[in-house]
Formats: structure tokens, sequence, C-alpha cells
């Protein structure tokens, strides 16, 4: 295979060839091999703003610790995008602090989002969150069933449903509690009910917290694609109370650290780095670290997102292995896999197109393997998987531009990557047959 | 009935009540008594930048004129929105010029969304001019079923099965060619469409060509009201080929008529007593009065909605009638009148509940029905409507504030209005009675 063989013209300016790269490095685009965080931050000098007395090492003690929660201080990450800036609350015990939520709800209804699995769990608390003290606002609630397969238009037509009959009007807000499904339907019809209402995102799972809830991404997926219909639309604030993923299922424990994963491989090697010392920490939801991963996150996330709101070139970085992963996703049958493990599995694929292409060494395949394995996430599409179901499934990415997919792939040290559609097809046909069947 | 007797509460700082009233004169947000038009412009000096070929006094030759339009000039109408600004370009024969369209469409695949009674007249024309001499982009196009009643999500989830089935990317240019119902879908499909892709609006009716291709207004109804679901999008350009209507029906013309006459009675009474002097020439097609009051109509709402794009006062009084009008639409049930019909009844009735507030003098209310009858559209609801019936339906109306309905009711001389809360609602109840039964 000849690497860097260029076969395929360079459709646009936002393409970072190899010719370009070093120009986005130097402008700050791209960042560059050294990173300026500081190296495997010790976990204590990471959490400073969250209160000492919610974050402990262990996570033998998570399950029956008091909601002492008045006393602990949020750490706020800001997502800066002029006038639509907005907050990111991150800390344990968060819904407990009704002031937080309440600053930011406009209008006298409230809207909840919800699924059936979160419903039982957290609706109640919001409720009382939002009403406290606070009696001239109502609150209505739709509990739509719970998956990836009902984020479609018939599941959003239930919210657009349940909001008339409500007679909620422009200055009401809706808000998303749930998982990444949950506030891409919620804020894709927050964005569209009446032309657009207040919205406010209350992510409980790790892969809401720390990627789908930031950056005003909403949307719904067609039979022949995720996330094909929808708007960015951003939210009024962001509340990540870390309490929450106590409840999450191992399995989405796991899905949500495929996007951690990732900020670290596209941008933040450090991140990567302090990663291999605590993977297994985070799947005990050992809670400092799991604040410190959902921080970091945020921080990568928000940085990105300021820099490139609408994905003209940037942000889409932030798509590492999901070209791949939502081809399983679609293939395979929405709700079969998660999420982050379709990511997981496409992860793997773009570092191995990656190094077929030589633009990077053998000890970051192997570190990428290792990593996920150590997470429990799938390294391999599932075996059903054919070459032309992923063919047929990217060539509607929403990256492909006037016929050409380009891709997320990792070149240089660790923590760097491209979004290219100036790559050697032959790479990607290799990583295809060697992935899946023909 | 006590006129002026506050009943309700002022439910916020949008609402233009008697009070704030001369204060948004003074800032220019709502045009004071005197108007700075000059009054009935003779047509000659109207058409100026309109090529005199195609600008004739009679209808007579109108069907039969040669297409030879390469030489026209169009009249263009900006609209300021930073860096949304786009231009309207109004002219006969328009779609002959395949440059003004050519130079707005973004990547090489087009999708043209039209109707069923649009299609054979103008698609061919369309492709055309997308095409000609522009080989690198292929057209792809999804006929709909035409009338309101298929403005729904069904209809639109066929634009994005096209789309997605032909593989359009975010490179892609939706064309809006039809009415208002085809204008307001497509907008919003290419609203929604991979978040976001560029759009063109050709509207191809008087309605859509005076008041719904212009503005950004885009969205379905749901089966409880109008244009409930919807985003604020807006064009690269529209294009406003006068030639079109030719083909137009004349209930159909009337209909745009409805919003041509609103113009008038909110903010030009100028332009209202021109419409008094020319309505049977616009009935007749006159050309050249068809192309002065397209300008003129397309300057207004262009001003209007460049200080309130997302419609937080000010552009609100473009829905003079509206609120009584999407009423008769829902309850009547969509398709069975048109749209300037449901206005033109529901403008009478926003007439008659400003006169009986005391807002406006007798004559106003004579001029409203005399010019509204003299263009064949309806005076009165239908009869099946009950006052029951436009209660709950304006319960829902986008213009409800926590639970307050604002109305747009005329205010002062001729061509001055309010977009307000605070009224006597005995006035509004008496004016539903008087329009329709218990």
């Amino acid at each position: 295979m000849a690497a860097n063989t260029i076969s395929l013209s360079i459709s646009s300016s936002t393409v970072a060839s190899p010719k370009t790269l070093h120009s986005l490095q130097t402008r700050g685009l791209i960042p560059p091999p050294t990173i300026s965080f500081p190296k495997s931050l010790p976990l204590s000098s990471t959490t400073v703003s969250i209160s000492r007395s919610r974050v402990r090492a262990g996570p033998s003690q998570l399950m029956n610790e008091p909601a002492n929660a008045m006393s602990a201080v949020p750490t706020i990450v800001e997502v800066d995008l002029g006038n639509r800036s907005y907050p990111i609350y991150i800390g344990a015990g968060l819904l407990d602090q009704s002031e937080l939520l309440q600053r930011h709800v406009h209008g006298k209804k409230v809207l909840v989002v919800t699924n059936e699995r979160v419903a039982p769990l957290y609706l109640d608390k919001t409720v009382h969150a939002l009403t406290v003290g606070n009696p001239n606002v109502t609150v209505e609630s739709v509990i739509l069933p719970d998956g990836e397969k009902y984020k479609d238009m018939d599941t959003l037509m239930k919210v657009f449903d349940k909001a008339i009959e409500s007679r909620l009007d422009r200055r009401s807000t809706f808000v998303a509690l749930g998982g990444g499904v949950i506030g891409d339907m919620c804020g894709y019809a927050a964005a569209s009910y009446l032309r657009g209402v207040n919205f406010i995102q209350i992510p409980t799972t790790v892969m809401a917290q720390v990627d789908s809830s930031v950056g005003g991404k909403t949307g719904i997926n067609h039979r022949l694609g995720k996330n094909l219909i929808g708007a960015f639309y951003q939210p009024q604030c962001v509340l990540v109370d870390t309490d929450t993923l106590n409840t999450l299922p191992d399995r989405e424990m796991a899905s949500g650290l495929a996007e951690v994963i990732k900020y670290g491989l596209i941008r933040d090697a450090d991140f990567f780095e302090w990663q291999e010392k605590n993977i297994e920490a985070l799947l005990a939801r050992d809670p400092a670290a799991l604040a410190y991963a959902v921080k970091r996150s945020c921080e990568n996330k928000a940085d990105v997102v300021s820099q490139d709101e609408k994905e003209s070139g940037l942000r889409a970085t932030l798509n590492l292995g999901h070209t791949f992963g939502h081809a399983i996703e679609t293939g395979f049958g929405y709700g079969e896999w998660l999420h982050g493990e379709a990511v997981a599995a496409g992860t793997v694929m773009a570092v191995d197109m990656s190094h077929r292409l030589g633009w990077i060494d053998d000890s970051i395949v192997e570190r990428v393997n290792n990593i996920l394995k150590r997470a429990k996430l799938p390294t391999t599409p599932p075996e059903s998987m054919t070459v032309s179901m992923f063919k047929s499934i990217m060539a509607v990415d929403k990256k492909v531009a006037d016929g050409l997919l380009r891709l997320i792939l990792l070149k240089g040290p660790l923590g760097n990557c491209v979004f290219t559609g100036d790559y050697d097809r032959e790479a990607l046909d290799a990583t295809l047959r060697a992935f899946s069947k023909s």
C-alpha cells in the first residue's frame, strides 16, 4: 500500500491535509504536539472547586453517601459562544441545589422530557428542584421509551403533542433529563417548538455529561442514518450531577468512557495518560476520578465548540471513530450496541487506518486497543457488518462534502489528529476489509 | 362595554401598551402617524429598475408576452440581517436569468421541493436555470401534494427521505418552488437537514412573494395549531419572477392580496391608499401594479424583519388578523379556506375589536371592509366557527405568553397598530360573539 499517495482531491479549505496541518497548528486550530495541560495531575489538585466532602478517593462509600449537597460548590465550565454562551455546572448533589436550575428557567411553564428508566429515579427530584420555593412555575413531563431506537420522528412528536396539549408558550423552558438520546431529542424539540424555546440539559449518563449535552448538537435519527435531522441549538445551562452516575448500568458507564478516551486521543495526550492510570477507578465510579474526567472532557469540548460552533472544521475532530461507529449503529440496528460501544470499535478502525497510512506509530495502535479493552469496550465491529454496509452507510455521513468522505484520523504523536478527505482510498478499503467480511 | 378598561396585566416589555406606544414610536419601533413614503406614487416612478418592456399598463397582453427576459434588470430589496442578510430579486422573467440563481447555489447538488400543481408549470424551467452552463450541478426534485393540509410532519419526511436517498450532503442547496406551504416546508427541511443546508426561495404565489418567503419563518402545522413546529432560517436569496403569477388561480390571487392590504393597515397608510385606487388592477394582474405591490410589500416586511428577526415585538405586528385567521384555518380544517381568506376574515375581526376598544374611528372599519370585498375576500368567518372553537384554538397561539393572549390591533390613524395583551377582555368576547355562534 502506498502511504500518502493522494488519490482524492482536496475539496475545501476546511480539510486539514498534511500540507495544512502545520498551518492549523500554528494558528491554534489543532493542538501542537506539546500540550499545555500538566501531565498526570494528581487527583487532589484537579478537584479544587468541588467541595471536599464530596470528593473521596475510594468508591466504597459512594452509594451510601448522605445527600449533604447544599454545601457543594459546583465546578463551572463556561462554553464561550458570544450571546449564546452558557455554563456547565459539575458536581455531586447539584440536583439538590434548586437555585442553580431556577436561575435558568424562563417563563412559568416547564416541560421535563425524560424516559422510562430515568423517570422513576430522578423525575421527582428534578420537579422538586424546579418548583421548591417557586410556586409560580408549573412543571409538565413527558416520559419517552428508553433507547436509541426511539430517537425518531414518531417519538419526537410525543414531545410536541405534550407541549401543545399543555399549552406551553414561547416563554416556556424544556428540560432534558436523561442520557444522550433524551438530550438530543429534547434539544431538537426545544429548537423547533414555536420556532424555539429555552432549554436546559440535565445529563444523567457519562456519555451525555462528557459529550452530547455540551455544544448544542441536537437531532433525531432517520432509518438511513444517525442524526441526519436536527439543529444547532444551545441550552441555557447544563447541570451535571455526578451522583446520577451511581444508578448507571456498567455497560452504559463503559460506553461513556469511549468519548472520554476520544478527547485524549484527538487533542489531550496528558489526559490520555491520566486515563491509562485511572481507567479502573473510573469503571469503579471513584467520584473524584469521575468528576475530573467529566470536567476535563467538558473543558476540551467547550474549547473546541467555542472555536467552531457549526462544525466548519475543527469541531469535526470530535467525531473520531464516529463515522465508522455510526455505520455500525445504523447497519447493526439502533439500540443493539450502545453509542459508545460503536464509537470504540470505530475508533480502533480509524486508528488502524491512520496506521496503514503511516501517520502514527505502532505504540499508539497498541495503547488504544489496550485502554478500550480495559474499559470493557468492543474493539471490532459486530460480525454481521460487511464492507458494503459500511460503504453505503458512510456515503450519507454528514461529513461527506461534494461526494468526498472526510474522516478524522490520528496523525503524528499522541494527541494529534486531522480532519481530511485527503487520504489514500486503499487504506480505507484495507481497514474495512480487515474489520468486516466482504 | 368599557373601552380601555385594563383587566389584564402587562406581561412583558415587548407588549406595546398604550403607555409604551408613544415610546415605541419615538424609538422608531412602530411607525408614527406620518409615514415617509410619498402618497400614491404614480406607477411610472415605482418600476424604475424593472425593464420597461415587461411593464405594461394593461393586462390584456400579459399571457402572450414573449419571454424576452434576459434583458430585464431585477428590482432588489435587501433584507438586512448582518451575516444572514440576503437579496430579494423582483421582476418579470427572472427565472430565465440563470446567473441570478446560480450565484446563490452552494455545492454540487440541489434539491428542488415543489408540488403537484407547480411542477408541471415551472420545474423544468427551474432545473434549466440551475444547470444551464453549469454541468457540475445535479438537480433532484421532490413533488409534494398540494395544499395546506399537507403541511405536516409526514409530508416533511418525504423531503428528508429524498434528500438522504439522493445523498445530499451539507454543501447542498434546497430550492423551494411554489407557494407559502412549499416555502415553509422546504425552509424547515433545509434548517433541519444535517442541521442546516443552504436554501433558496422561488415563490410562485402572491402570498409567498409578498409575505411567507421573506423573513425566515419556516415550519409545519400540528393538528392542534398552525406553524407550531419550525425554525427561523434565512434563505440565500429570494427570486420573485412575477411572470409565475400568470398561472395563479383567481382565488389564490385574492388570498395573497390579504397580506398586501395588511402592510398598509399596520404601517403604510400611503400604500393602503394606493391599494384603494388599484385593487382591481391587481386582481386583473396588471404587471406594473403587481410588481409595485410585491416590491413595496417586501420593503415593508424586510424593514420589520431587519429590526426584529426573532419576533420579540415589532415583527408580531405582521400578524394582523392572523390569530383569528389561524383559528379559522385550524377549526375549519386546513385547506378548506386559503390562508389569505382566513386572514381577511381575521383582519375584519381584529379591526372590529379595535373599534370596540375605541382605538380607531368608523371610517377605518368601513374602508377595510370595502377593500376586502372588492378583493373578493371573505369578511366573516365560516358559519361553523363557534366562540369556544376560537377560544380554545387561540389559547395555543404562539403569541400567548405566560397565559396571556397578545393581539395585533389597530390604534390611532390609518397605518398604526399595537401588539398588546393590554386590552379589555370584554371587547374580545364581544367580537367573537358578533362573528361566530356561541
